[in-house]
């Protein structure tokens, strides 16, 4: 069997405890740090399960996964994840790939970013429209998906989740609030939440107009934005005492 | 310190290592059970975190939430909460409340239905829009919600989780179902993927046409329903390896 574990928003304590018996119990375990980057190493994850962990590459996964699935046929292979599994459409391939080929699988989920921006920013759960990727630029090249997104959203009064580039490393919010401005400079006007190190001890969180946001130390990666569409009057409550929002925010309550 | 901790999807189990040591490390410690309904008991709560649990009623939450706030200002102070906390706004309320009194307080996030459905069903995390709630009948009146953000969300080709009534008992697929008819006979004819036990290792995934959907049976509560808006041809391929969906899918896949 071929069985995906979260290891949830941050480092190896984010993992439930089924996660955990799962490993345990799994003849042979993967990890992969490619589709986001947690803030573990792979031997504290095998100190944790008591076990060797294999770090698994870009070309494992999207070129080579036929391998694991394989290994899966007759022993329980594990690959750990960060966040929850299939958040990112590379691992809903390979387990599609491994039921074609009769081999059985099992999800175990963990915290994501997903759910726990709720938390975070206040921002209520069904008010979240569809989300987009910030990606760097591709020679003069840059994608329109996130302006479309976010115009999208805010014609049915939805918020959205900006995911920022991973590769070839992990942008910022301040280069992401730029390369929006470049597809379109009204956005600087919009008001948004950045987000630091979600799950850790150190998360930082501010809200503020794009243009200021951007001059906002958040320190490391990883960051995260949310582009805000009208908001109720308990979301701009909570902006205002847990993500130092200025007063002026109250301009887009409903 | 008031420490918010996410139990997680299904059972005790899915809490996460992180949670677990704030819990067993904690001066007191409530859980609820009424924003969602977990698939564990006080006992064995109790039995994994080595100290009484004290079950929290709706009043305490929405009434008297202050007596809690009270209580962590000098010592730390757990609330249990099914799935990942803040998703229900019940929670961010006296999370707001705590820090007006000068109570600080935490977040320690969990597994949640919210991302999890994406490993459930393989649609895109990206191309979900807002969420909604199907609630009982008041009387005669039937809250038009659903239907209005099933319209806003497919203007825009997202994908809507409907989240099922809990009070006074967790509503089913077929009676969501029925509700969602008697507002707009034409939902019948959308595609929709039907979700019991969430987390669990018999949990059920089926998609259909809605009028399909609701003759299905699924099983004991809790369950859970997504309407489709146009899918991408990799969601169409999991939902017919995974979930059990009929050829003529293929007919919304852009």
């Amino acid at each position: 069997m071929l069985i995906f574990i979260g290891t949830g928003l941050w480092d190896e304590k984010d993992i439930s405890l089924r996660g955990l018996e799962y490993a345990k119990n799994s003849d042979e375990i993967y990890a992969e740090f490619y589709t986001s980057k947690p803030s573990t190493t792979i031997e504290k994850l095998e100190r944790l399960i008591g076990k060797k962990v294999n770090l698994l590459e870009r070309a494992d996964l999207e070129e080579r996964s036929i391998e694991i699935v394989k290994k899966a046929k007759d022993r329980d292979v594990v690959i750990l994840v960060p966040g929850d599994p299939m958040i990112a459409t590379t691992h809903s391939s390979i387990r599609v790939q491994a039921e074609m080929c009769g081999v059985k699988s099992k999800v175990i989920h963990s915290s994501s970013i997903v759910s726990a921006i709720c938390g975070i920013t206040g921002l209520h759960n069904y008010k979240f429209g569809k989300s987009a990727t910030v990606s760097y630029p591709y020679g003069d090249t840059v994608s329109r998906a996130p302006i479309d997104v976010i115009h999208a959203n805010q014609s049915i009064g939805a918020h959205t989740i900006l995911f920022l580039d991973l590769h070839p490393e992990p942008m910022r919010i301040d280069k992401a609030i730029g390369i929006l401005e470049k597809i379109d400079k009204k956005v600087s006007n919009l008001f948004g939440v950045g987000i630091a190190r979600a799950g850790s001890e150190d998360c930082v969180v501010k809200c503020e107009r794009l243009e200021k946001l951007k001059k906002f130390d958040f320190g490391d990666p990883m960051h995260i934005l949310v582009i805000l569409a009208k908001l109720h009057f308990t979301e701009y409550e909570y902006l205002r005492v847990f993500a130092n929002a200025p007063e002026e925010l109250e301009t887009i309550v409903n």
